[in-house]
């Protein structure tokens, strides 16, 4: 049997492009350009670890940190899913990059959330003109960062943990809680406020550069103008009063989910890249190539069906969100929901491809492609510490639950 | 904690529908209504096996049967998507009335590729207008059946496999050996020609009522005007001469992957309702419904996610199709390449999951489900058999190849 | 690369054995025999379902069924492992001879455990000598059947599910709910008992042949002779008084787990000789025979090593089971937990191994062997239904629970 | 329900023992203890990579590293299985030192391949009396050391790669080709001969105390009567020209697989150790304890399942082993292939559950334990890269293959 040449490519010229970039949308033009830029030393700066400050600079540079701000405001006014397919594409050689790139645009919405629009345009305003990028100092439910009313100011004592995105960040996004009252409260300032100390800490197996560890407040002042909206009470459990702030969930999910998909993705191309221009066939396999073993084209099919897979269905939760998003406070508690399901189940099966492809790569591209220099290691590390900021059981439950007829997921931070 | 009421189902009334068939397509609204009576007797016809009959006519009466020919012949002139979106529905319930229905179409569209315009013209018009069901006689590639030319007809003799379809078929695209010169040769006849016996020999584990049995010919004569085309080398291997005509391959996998598709739907829904209905918690659970079991719930979610990412993936190989179909003689090797890779990889994918849902099921169904009445074993006893006409093995390399750059699978009748 | 000859066999005349039975063993000798005649119409039985008379009777003639009992009472002295092991080799021909053969020694040995000893001794005298085969009316905990005082005698009335062995036995263990006093009764009498009907209403997809349906009881007496111990308050949580008594659901969890192991077995031995013996290559493969593929031999390997896996901890637990059954009296909690957790792990494998066997052996026999008449359908139906009657689910919890530190699972009828 | 406190274990106190080493022996029980000191900076070690130079002390201290060597040359005439399980156990905690271990004695056996028991015997009596630890320098088939006769002597000059153990080695066996004739030839010399270098220049993502990167000659001088044995003809598929000799690839390939089995049980008891005293609840678990929500319930149940299974499998390798060791130079190549067959199929399974479990612990150990300074991503880095060595697939095939009745896999380095 000999194959018709017309069916064959000239494959030392070009691979096919597997997960191709749309890019008639500039922005994501312009980040697929960045991430070629983000691959020269991604291998190093994951061993490194701390900050990626020149590739921050890269981000303010190509105009990318005020994507999903109104054109009103000096934004573009582009949905959440271009932002998340940018994602995608940094996480499919960085996956810190990718995670502090969305979670950036989920920090600098987040005022929006605090009911209060007139701060809430100022600081859009500032922000796309200064290219801010935004730090978290607001995620976790744990009591550890008090405020004490000092006349017109709070002032800060204690630290908060999980704080991606401060290393490089001009600006944060704080919660604390009330030392007095016990509640919770809200403000945006910047990274440079004296008293804050980036404690750099941050020691994770994967997403290296994410700088999630402490910050520290030593008295640090917040102004009463700076403070975001009325106090709340702290429920992790208690749905948002209003339902359209209960986007606030799906969009950090959305984050982790696409970061899932740019690290299967990545993992492949990375992978394939070896196998095509490194690996040699095994002793017994009888091939004169690596590529010829029907066992390496199996498996590259294998890997490659689960991530278009789950690739589609992280396509389909990206229209939920956007449909969601552009919603606003007209969002229904159905429509929440509805777009809940379909981001949870996206996100179940990405971290799960993710995890399977960045472990199973090595065993076509050999063992002498797992050394350190190769980085290939990076997209497992990635994934395994990715994918356990919300557990899979839990989302896999809401989605069963929900087919049950047991209604959608109760809203939440992480669901 | 206790979940806000807003979030939550009245479930005693309805489910979410799970696998919202697109009834703005007033062609499966029809289909999806004719589901519910297919589905009423599916579980005994599934013990039955035997011929569909009555299933067909309701096929005809609700005027199904012509939907991808030309408005211009009296058809409906819809794309494949539309067809094949039916298959899965009819596959829900019915594993064997999918296949049919799909494959009366691979029969229906067969004599255009013979390049005879004007016999392909007549026959369309006439199917079209009679409402014909077509089975197949011109599968395989076994050598069991031989014409032998008499004066102005050829007299067949033998047997043909494999002959889904025929057992309900008012005509057949068959093909056989010419007996002098070992050429193959193709045509269309009424079923009901003398000499044809259907044997009614299919014994299947699944697709009970496919009729994939043996047709037997005895003496049965054929009129050269009916006979399409020019004779042809039969090379099982061999790339079509017209790339075109390749997409023969591309449209039998596609009905395969949709009642792949159709069948774990059917399972789950099946499932579903046994579960909320019927099924009694685990004695150890200590939870009051089978429903609040966590385990029960991660199950249904999983299987659901698992199910969702088939069906985007598969979705996306509709489309594919559809764009081959319209291109018509225009295709080129790349369209067509890149269409193969994309339905194989929905094939591949759409029958494992077929595979671990119609088995898997069981586990939060029970053990009181597993009777022959409730007929779920149906589910999976047709994914097993259905999946088995093209090893998954082969479709997974050939994506793997592509990927690394080792071109487009060769065209083929399973490819 | 040529293969030394010395390393090759002569693959026509002997297929190597993989689960070679322990023929030292006279018993499992004999039992090896009986397993060949089993398969002569395994297939067919499963189809037709109803009562494997014919093989009960050549259990009697090999004189099997007194194995476990002491040779004081006329058996055979031997440990539980013989009968498992036993149980094991018919299930690879015939999942329901399997299980029957394993319960009937439930039910025999079920007397000692309520406290009767001279009862006990006079029905396993009896037992032994006359050659009874046992089935189970004592199984669930449905209130479905009742008995009332009349005089020297209980009356029962109203039915038994799940009876299985009962549609072949001689003799059957009989548990009621005393319509007075709602507690538990339990009595060993002959099945040809007046008012006795074997509804032979099993209509389970798989083990066909275990009569797996309702015995009814209309009017049935039993004399206060025949019952066996005192009263007992049904409670199906509950541990038993005294911990040896515990022993019971261990039996039958290790009668499951070994037909799962011999189901599993038997399922890749048919595989095999289908694929030596009749399967093709694959179109596109480019060998000469089924068995040159890569793949076949991948898939044979896997399901292998699975299969070994599976049986060399469903082994450890063999010896588990003899160590307590060999205890007594004297069994302490530490010691019942231990086997307990053994068991269940080894049960937990079994069925999912046989599951997975069971079901992925189709993809290497190929297309043309999923039809009835090969009958490889009936080891996943077996499979599927037999794993159904204690979820994984709770045994692996049971598992990872001790692990944890917190303690063996509460003795019961399934842990 | 509750739970019979008699079933509970005083979890404060002490978690069950899931993988006990077997005591009775007192190398094991040294061992034991040992492991317990290479626990104490595993962590470090892994991180830091280099040498292991104070646990090599350590295991001479203890005098473990002529275990297998004949009592009449001053070893402990102990059993392969018994090097094996301190393989296991060191790889509890530190995979670098169970390879290193294993493979001493892969080197110390090696000159008894050569057939020059004069001066085996000599080497052997030196080396049980002065405790060398072996290191590997002729594992591989690279043409990259080549040998020159200088007189009485052979000078060497290039590298040899994979050198495993080399940088903490006392002695070496070296494999070079003689420039001249192209043959391949063995010694055994002191590590300190003048010239060697040992480059420190291993950088796999995992077994980081391995030193298996190079070690580079530069002029090294081998006396004649260094040389062990004849020339040898380098064909890596060749089996040898003795049966007894492939003993070598059964040797290697069940030190990996011990190592496996090691990673998987380390995996899961520091995993353990950390959910039972670290891990907190999920937020909407709504559980006090994480060990009592029934999704870490079932996680640790499957992980312990599945880890059980593979240790099963693997014992039985074990004794296959000793037992081809015990046969000597009377091994027939039926019993060698039997032994391969047990050893790949034990290989292939433990390699899996590697990969699984030191993947899936921390589903259940949570994000906050995905730090490095944990060190529980260790395991997965070394199973990941210690199963590259001889793919899964092959062995699998080899299993496969056997199966089918096409004999025994050809004896080689690798099967």
């Amino acid at each position: 049997m000999s194959a018709d040449p017309a069916y064959l490519h000239a494959q030392a010229d070009s691979l096919p492009e597997l997960f191709a970039p749309d890019t008639r949308n500039p922005f994501i033009a312009r980040a697929a350009a960045l991430r070629e830029r983000f691959a020269e030393d991604a291998i190093e700066r994951d061993r490194a670890g701390g900050r990626p400050t020149a590739q921050i600079e890269l981000l303010k540079e190509n105009d990318l940190l005020a994507l999903l701000l109104p054109r009103t405001h000096g934004g573009q006014g582009e949905p959440w899913s271009t932002a998340l397919q940018i994602v995608r594409l940094f996480a499919q050689v960085d996956g810190s990059l990718g995670h502090l790139y969305g979670y950036h645009y989920g920090s600098l919405l987040s005022p929006r959330l605090r009911n209060a629009p007139a701060q809430t345009d100022d600081l859009w305003r500032r922000s796309a003109k200064a290219r801010w990028f935004w730090g978290n100092n607001a995620n976790s439910f744990s009591k550890s960062l008090f405020g004490r009313r000092d006349g017109d100011y709070f002032v800060l004592d204690g630290f908060r943990p999980f704080t991606s995105g401060s290393h490089v960040a001009d600006f944060l996004a704080v919660a604390w809680e009330d030392a007095d009252t016990n509640e919770r409260r809200f403000a945006a300032i910047p990274a440079d406020r004296t008293g804050i100390v980036i404690e750099d800490d941050w020691d994770g197996i994967g997403q290296r550069q994410t700088g999630s560890g402490r910050v520290s407040y030593h008295g640090v002042r917040i102004h009463q103008d700076e403070v975001l909206g009325e106090p709340a009470q702290l429920d992790p459990l208690a749905a948002p009063a209003e339902i359209w702030r209960g986007i606030t969930g799906l969009q950090q999910q959305s984050v982790l989910l696409n970061v899932f998909i740019g690290t299967a993705q990545g993992a492949l191309l990375a992978a394939r890249d070896y196998t095509v221009n490194q690996s040699r066939p095994w002793l017994h396999s009888g091939v004169a190539r690596h590529v010829d073993d029907p066992w390496v084209q199996r498996q590259y099919g294998e890997l490659l069906v689960k991530t278009r897979a789950a690739t589609a269905l992280a396509d389909r939760a990206l229209i939920s969100l956007d449909h969601v998003f552009a919603r606003g406070q007209a969002l229904t508690a159905e429509e929440r929901g509805d777009a809940a399901i379909r981001i949870a189940a996206a996100n179940v099966l990405a971290g799960e491809v993710a995890l399977q492809v960045s472990s199973e790569i090595f065993e076509v591209t050999g063992a002498r492609s797992a050394v350190r220099k190769h980085g290939l290691d990076r997209f497992w590390r990635n994934a395994r510490i990715h994918t356990l900021h919300n557990p899979a059981e839990y989302k896999t439950r809401n989605v069963g639950s929900w087919a049950l007829g047991e209604g959608y997921p109760q809203p939440g931070t992480y669901q």
